[in-house]
């Protein structure tokens, strides 16, 4: 086929998405190639868009089309408290359900020496300068539960740990709805270890 | 965030592309937005390139940059042969097969009462005029085994039918490693009625 190579380029530019393969990719391709005026160049528009306009919050390191995320600029979020979060993923699910009235702080990653990431890699410099520059009091380390996740949040609170400053992470237990039958061990330990009085 | 309208923007464009939901589309453009240079200011080039210089080849259907695409120039190509195919995509699966030493024709559907696709939509005047223009001697429907791709095959046939023309359609069976046990009743009833001497 004719512009077979260009196609073909986009195929592969598509496969590299997550959630997508070679054979996904292909499929977006040919629906996009059949809603050309409709999908295919309003994506590619909105592509160059956001790429050419959406950077890093100098302040955050949330997404932001000026030099400071709305977040960091809103008068109506409190002081004081910083939560800490792996990545922008995350910023945007504490967001989606509007539990935490503070402003972020985005690592830009954790700890994993497997893939060579290291503390130099981490936005933790910028904290440090945050934390004396916004009279915060709390800092909450709202990183993953996993294994690098604990880590860094570990690290991070040995880093910027000072007098005080309160810093907490989050709570670990049964997930809302959560049946015990279903929930693994560790979660469990963690459930019990941390009881509450009822 | 700033600029979050464009971004809500691209996630929605991204999570209408088939394999993709509003989740995974977030999951894809945070992902963008990491790789800005290497991948998504490419894939928006991309995406614009062969939107604007990939169209339909006048002959047969298939994608091209040119107004007749490779298939269909090629003088290797054998005469006399086309293999009419639903979609492009099934055109792509006879070519990675390397199975078919002819040419295509691309009908652009089958026929669907419920998504109202009607003959009118098909491209099967084009079909007929190929047949008279490029010296048919036999027509192959390569339609899905379904129930509309078969019901399309039989008003091609009818509608392009004509003497000195062979009109063939794929044969049904059991698939090439295919485990008797796992198939439907429907296979093997094909398989065994268009059984061959051994």
């Amino acid at each position: 086929m004719d512009g077979t190579r260009d196609i073909e380029a986009l195929i592969d530019l598509m496969a590299r998405l997550p959630g997508l393969g070679p054979r996904s990719a292909r499929r977006a391709v040919l629906h996009l190639l059949k809603k050309r005026e409709t999908h295919l160049l309003p994506l590619a528009q909105s592509l160059d868009r956001v790429g050419r306009s959406v950077r890093d919050c100098l302040n955050c390191g949330n997404l932001t089309t000026g030099d400071i995320c709305r977040i960091c600029e809103d008068p109506e979020r409190q002081n004081g408290q910083i939560c800490v979060v792996e990545d922008v993923a995350d910023l945007w699910a504490m967001e989606r359900a509007r539990v935490f009235p503070g402003r972020y702080h985005v690592l830009g990653g954790t700890l994993s020496p497997l893939d060579d990431i290291g503390p130099e890699d981490l936005a933790i410099p910028k904290l440090r300068d945050r934390i004396a520059a916004e009279e915060v009091t709390e800092i909450i380390l709202a990183l993953n539960a996993t294994v690098e996740g604990q880590t860094t949040a570990h690290y991070v609170a040995r880093e910027v740990g000072v007098a005080n400053i309160t810093i907490s992470g989050l709570a670990q237990g049964v997930p809302v709805g959560g049946e015990l039958d279903y929930l693994d061990d560790g979660t469990l330990k963690a459930a019990l270890s941390s009881r509450k009085p009822f």
